[in-house]
């Protein structure tokens, strides 16, 4: 079952203290993440990049966010909205600009999954509650297979991140460390992808 | 901002103690439900029924639960699929069949909501990490105000329950009882639903 990896949200105006939208957990899973990403790469699978991306003037930001945007606007401007150092897609990854919670709202995710014949996705970013669970919740309704890496997603707390894996393994959803589906990748992917 | 009701799975086969997907805390919850139905009667403002219905050979059913649907199917045949004893749409009350986690997934919910004039959906039903956290993350990411009844959903824990309502909070969701809510309904939605 061909897999590929979905990087959401590792952007600065998440992931750096102080940052408007900071994940107290960001941090810390961001080698993790790092990590993933080499894997996929060395198996020969793709990588897809997902940022969440608002226009200047906050004309599609969510309802909910408009009056904390009005305050400090995030995610529309650069550094804010680039990715976090040390995280970089390669030429031909494909970069996937989201407006809300789930990356395959309102984008051509499922699109380019089904044309590259992906059946199984891997997410890595954050926040946990929010983007991945929503991204995890679609990607099952759409009957992907579904793995969420425990040390490569973050939230605010220890508490609220064990909450919501607890619940995904209930939907369904696989819940592995980075490590522990890097050591399951197809050996011959590399070989797979080059047909 | 004219509000409607989403009743979501009120079914046998989550209500029933026994019945294949049961809710722990669905029995306690549906007094509440039956409530907020009677309140947005009297308030003259519109009831949408939502129900996971699927077909008997199965061919809709998630991915994540073929082999569990194999062994013992559910909501495909009366009476696990019927509302539970208490709940019945009125004639002309939309009915809405739904095979996912989402109300808005694959269904003319968003449809139906736009041509009816609302900007604001109330949730009550089961179960809330499953079905009732799913669409409230997308009537937020098609902006429409959403309030989740604390007390008219359920979970198969208190901890879940109160664990998915803190999430949701945080993701702008607002969380009231059904009391609290009703007691804000506007006095004269009769008259403006009239018009």
């Amino acid at each position: 079952m061909r897999q590929a990896l979905l990087v959401i949200d590792l952007q600065n105006d998440f992931c750096l203290p102080g940052a408007p939208l900071f994940v107290a957990g960001a941090p810390a899973c961001i080698p993790r993440a790092i990590a993933a990403v080499e894997g996929f790469r060395a198996a020969g699978l793709p990588v897809i990049w997902v940022m969440r991306r608002h226009r200047p003037d906050g004309c599609d930001i969510d309802r909910a966010r408009r009056a904390l945007f009005a305050v400090r606007p995030f995610l529309c401007a650069s550094p804010g909205v680039d990715l976090v150092e040390g995280l970089a897609p390669l030429p031909g990854e494909p970069v996937i600009e989201k407006r809300r919670w789930s990356a395959f709202f309102a984008t051509d995710l499922d699109l380019l999954l089904r044309r590259a014949g992906i059946e199984h996705v891997v997410l890595a970013g954050v926040q946990t509650p929010n983007c991945i669970r929503a991204t995890a919740c679609d990607a099952t309704s759409y009957d992907y297979e579904c793995t969420v890496l425990s040390d490569a997603t973050a939230s605010e707390s220890d508490a609220v991140q064990r909450a919501n894996l607890d619940d995904l393994a209930r939907m369904g959803v696989h819940i592995l460390t980075t490590a522990e589906l890097l050591a399951r990748l197809p050996r011959r992917a590399a070989a797979s992808a080059a047909e």
